[in-house]
C-alpha cells in the first residue's frame, strides 16, 4: 500500500424531507443561491430551499448549465464582491456544485481566476463557505473537493483543500423528476469514477479493491431499477454509490488511472457529449488497449463482478462485452458511431493534446499519444 | 435506506515514516503528550514524536492503562488547566485516544466531569483540539468521536461530534513491536465492530452492506498474516480495516445492535478481560440465541464471507464455527471457561444491568434481560 492522506470533512445530510435542514445548517445571513436552468422551480425543489431560507437575504444566481462556463461562474463572483455575500448555496448537480467550488475560490482571489484552472502551484489561502443540496446523482462533486470548468473549448479540471462542501444535502426523492437519460448517466458516470481509481495494477490494497467493488456491484444491481422505476431504495443506494466513488474512500494508497477522463473531456469540449456518455464511449476501448498493462486487474474485475474466468484476451473481450451491455441496458450506447462522430475526432484530441504539451497519461504512464489514438479508434464502432 | 448524517472530518496520515509530518500538524506551542505504560520508549515512537516536536513546550502524563480510568484521565485534565495546555497529542491505542477524547471535553468542562459519562443531554460546547499517532490497530478509535472510560467497575461509553481527532498519525510498522496476542486481539475487535453494525436485518442498504463484508473479507486473508508476520502490506491492510470499521462509513443508513460489546464492557469491568476477547466470547453465543430475528442477514453473511449456504440451525451452526475458528486461528479463545469465567458471571451481569435500569438491547430492542442471560450460558463452553 502507498503512504497517503485521507481528509474529506464534507457533513452529508442523507435523506426524504432534509432539505428543511437548511435552516439549522446555514448560520450567514448573506446566501447566493446558485442553480441550473430553472427545473428546481418544477419540481417543488426551489420551494423548499426558500422556505428552509425564509429568514436569510437571498441572492440568485441560475443558468448554470452541463459542462459549467467560466463566464457564469464570473457573473456570481462579481456578485458576491458586490454585495458581500458570505454563503454560497449550489442547488442542483455536478455543474452547479463545481461552479460553487471555483466560485467560492475566485471571489476572494485577487489574481486573474482563470489561473485558478491553469497554474497548479497556484497558492490559494481562503474561499469562501458553501453548501449544495444534490439534485442529480453523477459526479459525487457534492463531497470532494474537485471541480471541472469549460471556456470556449477548454475544460479543464483542478481541486482545492478549502473547497469540499460544508455540507451536502441528499434527498433521493427529489432526483425523481429527472429524465431517463440523466439518470442513466448518472450510474455510468458513478460506475467509470470507480473503474478509474480500480483498473489499475495490483496495489497490495485489498480492501480499497474490496471497497471499489462493493461499488460496482451495487450500480449493477440496483442502477438499472433506479433507471427503470421510482423505486426509493434503489435511487438511495444510486445516489450514495455516486457519492462515495468520488470520496476518496477506496482512492486512498493506491495508483489511478484518469486517462479515460481526460480523452472524454475532449470528447465533451469539442461535440458536447454527455459526460457520462463520453466516459462510456472511451472506457471499453481503454480496457483494451490497455488490456496487457492491466490484466491482473481485468482479470480481478471480471470474476469478481462478471464471474467470468479471465484468462487470455478472448476472456476479457467477453468482460469488455458484458461492461458495455451494462451501460447500454442504462440507455447509453458506448460506440462513437452511435453520436455522429467520426474518425476525424481522433486528429482533432491528438492535436489538441500535442498542443499542450502532452505527458503520457495512466498509473504508469503507458498511455502514450499513440495508445490514445488507438483507444479513439477503437472506440468508433 | 434510513435518513442519515455522515461526518467524520478527522485526517488520516497513513504510511511508514509519516510521524515525522507532525511538525506541519501540530501547530500549538503547548502540547500535552499522552501515552500508555512506556512501549513507546521501546520501539523508537517517543523518540520520532519528540524529534518532530522539538520547538514544542511539551508537557506529559504517562501510565494509561487498557480500560482506561477516569482518575489518570483527570490527573491530565489538571495539568491542562494548570499548564494552560492548547493541544493533546495521544500517543497509543484505543484506550490512550479514548483517554484523549474525555480529557479533551473535560478539561474546558465546568461541572462534574464524570456526568459526561452518564448524562446523554450534556449540552457540551467546546474541547481541547487533539491529535493521535496510532500504534495498535484495533479499536478505530482514531477516526471517531466515541471513547470509554472506566472508574471503578463502571466502564460507561460516550461521544461528541466536538472531539474527532484533528488528525490521526497510522504508521503499520510502529505496530510490529507489539506482542502476539495485541495483534490478534486487533483483528477480532475489527472484524466484531463491522459485526455490529452488520449483522441485523435487511435494511435495504446494499452499498452498506457490501462495505461491511469488503472489511470483514479483508480482515479474514490479512488478519492471520498480519498476526502471524511482520509482512507490511498485511498489517497495512489490517490497521486501515480497523480504522475503517468504526469511521461510520458503512453505519449509516442502517440499524445497528451492539449489545455483545454492552455484554462484554461488563465481562471486562468484572474480570479484566481484554476488551477483544470479550467479544469473541459473547458474539458467536449472541449469534445463535438471536438467529431466528437475524436470520436473514446470518444467511447472507454465511453466503458471501464463507461461502456456506444457509437454511436452517444445522448451517447457522456451521457459519457460527467458521467464524469462532476465525478468531481461535488468532489466538483468541471464544467461550469464558478458557478463560476461568463461570456460571456466576451470569447473575453479577443481569444483576448490574437490572440495577443501572435495563432497556431491551439491538436492533429491535429483542435482546431482553432473558437473552442476555441465555448468551451468558451459551458462552460458558
Amino acid at each position: 500500500m502507498q503512504n497517503f492522506e485521507f481528509y474529506n470533512p464534507t457533513k452529508i445530510v442523507f435523506g426524504q424531507g432534509e432539505i428543511a435542514k437548511l435552516q439549522e445548517l446555514v448560520s450567514a445571513s448573506r446566501v447566493l443561491l446558485l442553480y441550473g436552468e430553472g427545473s428546481i422551480k418544477k419540481n417543488g425543489v426551489y420551494d423548499q430551499v426558500i422556505s428552509a431560507l425564509g429568514n436569510k437575504t437571498l441572492f440568485e444566481i441560475s443558468g448554470v448549465k452541463p459542462n459549467p462556463t467560466y463566464e457564469k461562474a464570473m457573473e456570481a463572483v462579481q456578485l458576491i464582491r458586490k454585495e458581500k455575500i458570505e454563503f454560497i448555496l449550489a442547488v442542483g448537480g455536478g455543474s452547479v456544485i463545481d461552479s460553487a467550488k471555483f466560485i467560492a475560490l475566485a471571489a476572494p482571489y485577487s489574481g486573474e481566476a482563470w489561473n485558478i484552472l491553469t497554474q497548479r502551484d497556484l497558492a490559494l489561502k481562503e474561499a469562501l463557505p458553501f453548501g449544495s443540496v444534490l439534485t442529480l446523482p453523477a459526479t459525487g462533486s457534492e463531497m470532494n473537493c474537485y471541480f471541472v470548468i469549460s471556456k470556449g473549448d477548454d475544460k479543464l479540471s483542478s481541486g482545492s483543500p478549502l473547497v469540499y462542501p460544508k455540507f451536502s444535502i441528499l434527498d433521493p426523492s427529489v432526483s425523481f423528476s429527472l429524465n431517463d437519460r440523466q439518470v442513466g448517466n448518472g450510474v455510468v458516470d458513478a460506475f467509470v469514477h470507480v473503474m478509474e481509481q480500480y483498473l489499475t495494477t495490483d496495489n497490495k490494497a485489498p480492501l480499497q479493491d474490496r471497497f471499489a467493488e462493493a461499488v460496482l456491484k451495487t450500480l449493477i444491481e440496483e442502477g438499472p431499477k433506479s433507471y427503470l422505476t421510482k423505486d426509493y431504495d434503489a435511487r438511495a443506494s444510486h445516489m450514495w454509490c455516486a457519492t462515495m466513488a468520488l470520496s476518496s474512500v477506496f482512492g486512498v494508497g493506491v495508483s489511478q488511472d484518469w486517462s479515460t477522463h481526460m480523452i472524454g473531456h475532449e470528447l465533451t469540449a469539442f461535440y458536447g457529449m454527455d459526460h457520462a456518455r463520453s466516459l462510456a464511449v472511451v472506457f471499453p476501448s481503454m480496457m483494451w488497449v490497455m488490456r496487457k498493462e492491466k490484466f491482473s486487474k481485468i482479470k480481478q474485475y471480471g470474476e469478481r463482478i462478471w464471474n467470468i474466468p479471465v484468462n487470455n484476451d478472448e476472456d476479457v473481450k467477453k468482460v469488455i462485452h458484458v461492461t458495455e451491455e451494462f451501460f447500454q441496458k442504462l440507455g447509453v450506447p458506448t460506440k462513437l458511431k452511435d453520436y455522429g462522430i467520426g474518425a476525424e475526432a481522433v486528429t482533432k484530441i491528438v492535436d489538441r493534446f500535442t498542443s499542450r504539451g502532452f505527458e503520457p497519461m495512466g498509473e504508469s504512464a503507458a498511455v502514450t499519444l499513440e495508445k490514445v489514438k488507438e483507444v479513439l479508434l477503437g472506440a468508433q464502432g
